[in-house]
């Protein structure tokens, strides 16, 4: 692996690594901070997958999260959102190829080959954390933000034991029933709609419901709320299959940085608590 | 004026506004929180002067400041660097022209025009925010970072009855002395070396030391600690001269925004403490 740059940031020090990804068939870039303490033994880690656009940087630059991770002792791992590089197929749409990888693995070409974004963040990902950071494995949880709520979720509620705690910021909750999921999907995976059901989180609650006390925050003045979060729906199926959640609605948040920078110290708080 | 961006964060609201500036001769955009408590009365209010390359986009993105501005009712101004526009003239390098305005007022060509920052940031946007916005005409303090730690040092010892508290992260303290300040005080003052005094900070405080008590915070692994930056001359002219003046070296930080984030809350409680 490559170190691509390194800042002390309280205490403790925020880096971003390059690693080659044999499932993604490429290098992957992903920022680490690793709070004060874990000088001195494995820490809880909270894995964090960001949204369409994003790349590793974001969640380290603007969501401010290394404040309370240092005082809580966490660290933060936050990894790119789909494949890079030039030979890298990809879409002119903001919603579709390069920042859009959705957390699953492709089965249609020219993705498949390099989108396979669920294998490289469940097995690479976590086997390079363990080997090379501090990591205590019993204590890993998972958050995200928008796309990277929908795969947070979803690769929780099909992991439990390896993402023991789960929270997200406007999730994409029902990807098969919205515009966004519609098309990542069909693009990806293919036109038969029930191997998408695999990637869906409203219907991973019903078959596979966690032990786990999933946290939301949803802005009330998020622009996508109506036509690509849909939270209530997720909630009903929660409410329904015994799947306990916290679904907290911001008044007047949007679906910014600036949201997710309001409440983060809330979720770290949240997985601290239960891992 | 016109309204760029509006997001909620921290109960209060993050703004960009673009208005009108006659001493630089173009639209300015200016970066603006108003906490929580803004809603009730007067706020005390702090400006904040970025560093070379900054737009007024960095420091509302990256230094986390908000969460301490909305606990202490502390509104928080960010302007841009220099002037901006098609028009305005520019230069290749990254320390000169476009972003590097140096928070002084030109007096060579082609820069006299618009590169009027001194007058811009002391007299026009002071009485903007004053006519805009909730600001405490008789609390308020000013810090920035680097080229703005400079500009923040300098306008608060000419201006103490405006400015009344200060504050500065890695800040070139005696421009005049280092190749960043020479560089640009030859470009925008001209060659005559007597006439640059009045922007260097170890020279004001020489000639005039305010009452307040400035706060610096200086990484030891800074890139430009040596070259640029030489807090020791300030901190000698500051003992010699009776000015109060609080130096932390803080061991292993950098110049970057990690560094700022790490100790803005101590800045805030600075000048929330002293006005």
């Amino acid at each position: 692996m490559t170190l691509i740059s390194q800042n002390k940031m309280f205490g403790g020090v925020q880096s971003v690594y390059e690693h080659r990804s044999a499932a993604c068939d490429c290098d992957m870039r992903v920022a680490v901070y690793l709070p004060p303490g874990s000088r001195l033994g494995l820490c809880p880690t909270l894995v964090w997958l960001s949204g369409l656009t994003c790349t590793e940087e974001n969640f380290s630059l603007k969501a401010g999260a290394q404040r309370a991770a240092a005082q809580l002792g966490l660290i933060l791992i936050a990894p790119d959102t789909s494949p890079r590089g030039a030979d890298i197929p990809d879409d002119a749409a903001y919603d579709f190829g390069k920042g859009a990888g959705f957390y699953l693995n492709a089965r249609q070409e020219p993705w498949a080959k390099n989108f396979q974004m669920e294998s490289y963040i469940r097995d690479e990902l976590t086997a390079w954390m363990l080997a090379n950071l501090p990591v205590d494995p019993e204590r890993i949880g998972i958050s995200g933000h928008s796309m990277g709520g929908h795969g947070a979720i979803s690769l929780h509620l099909k992991n439990p034991q390896l993402y023991k705690t789960c929270s997200a910021f406007a999730p994409i909750t029902s990807p098969t029933q919205v515009p966004w999921g519609q098309k990542a999907f069909k693009g990806y995976l293919g036109a038969d709609e029930q191997t998408w059901q695999a990637y869906d989180c409203t219907h991973l609650v019903k078959t596979a419901p966690s032990r786990a006390h999933i946290l939301i925050d949803q802005g009330t003045d998020d622009n996508f709320l109506d036509v690509q979060l849909k939270p209530e729906i997720f909630k009903t199926a929660c409410a329904e299959f015994g799947q306990s959640l916290n679904l907290r609605l911001q008044d007047g948040y949007d679906h910014s940085y600036f949201f997710i920078a309001s409440f983060i110290e809330d979720h770290l708080k949240h997985h601290s608590a239960h891992l």
